[in-house]
């Protein structure tokens, strides 16, 4: 099949596209940082045409919100999930917070990631929607999970994210210890 | 005086000269990022010429790792001023790590710094600085400070850190429960 047909044949594929659009504009945008991104460059990477990609995403910034905001719903996701298996009210948002964080650190693209969400959080409007997304979240729980320990909780197992980014020992150490971590944060969510 | 007199005279002021550099090359490098800094752009805002700035830092990586290395020499000032004041052996190192860094986060130019120091840490080589002044300075402290309940208290104020940097709103929480919030740190280091 020629480059042309293939091509062809992608374009009654939108979804994979706009898959291919994503992944590689989450890898250049690793790679470049986020200022450095250019769209030509995405495109190029995905083997789309430039007019290709502008029919999914008319912007630099469409595209990198929309990869954030993946990132954002998957992690939400998984905080939910969690909260389901947990029976006891009191901290549930936040034992399912830590749950979720240390499942991100564990994943073998965790630098990846860890790397791009700290260079989007640059972005100010970026930085709002994580703000408001934890705003809402807390608003949501706050019978079950705005004391003071709760807090302390959620911004020890952030410590733990950026210290897993910031240095790669630091992170393997992590995932051995996992288990031993997870349940000590979550006994802090736990004392009286 | 002449612009031109204004220079002759700041010539017999090398410190002087230095220090102007360094504040807008920190500057410039939050405005614009560390990637997007040019050499001839901090001359310029430092008044004074490239082959001046030059004589001082003959390469921008010299320049940005002297602006990071006097961050975290001022920090560990700060740490070790906290740890004379501290008569209790064990946590001593974490509690004053807890200390410094809560005062970072009550300064006026934090969110100038911490920006500064993030972005700068998504350089491979300051990353590695940091990386490796954390552990030396857990080595020293070894004996008092390496328990996970420490590494947890260290884990949670850096989160709070950054929580501060992205949040506005959460860091005027922050400065205003600082002493709460101190206290409940340095509860963290001294758990059974």
């Amino acid at each position: 099949m020629t480059n042309a047909n293939q091509r062809n044949q992608r374009k009654k594929q939108p979804a994979l596209v706009r898959r291919r659009l994503l992944d590689n504009g989450a890898r250049l945008c690793v790679e470049q940082g986020v200022a450095g991104l250019t769209l030509q460059a995405v495109a190029d990477a995905a083997d789309v045409t430039k007019g290709g990609l502008l029919h999914h995403f008319s912007t630099k910034q469409a595209l990198i919100e929309e990869i954030f905001s993946e990132r954002l719903q998957a992690f939400d996701t998984s905080i939910k999930q969690a909260m389901k298996l947990d029976p006891e009210p009191s901290g549930c948002f936040t034992r399912a917070y830590i749950t979720a964080t240390l499942e991100l650190i564990e994943k073998d693209d965790f630098i990846q990631w860890a790397a791009l969400m700290m260079a989007m959080l640059t972005e100010p409007g970026l930085k709002k929607r994580w703000t408001q997304w934890l705003e809402q979240s807390l608003e949501q729980h706050r019978d079950t999970d705005s004391a003071p320990e709760m807090r302390l909780a959620r911004y020890a197992v952030d410590g733990l994210w950026l210290a897993g980014l910031l240095d790669e020992e630091e992170r393997v150490a992590t995932k051995r210890e996992a288990l031993h971590l997870h349940s000590q944060l979550i006994e802090m969510t736990r004392k009286p």
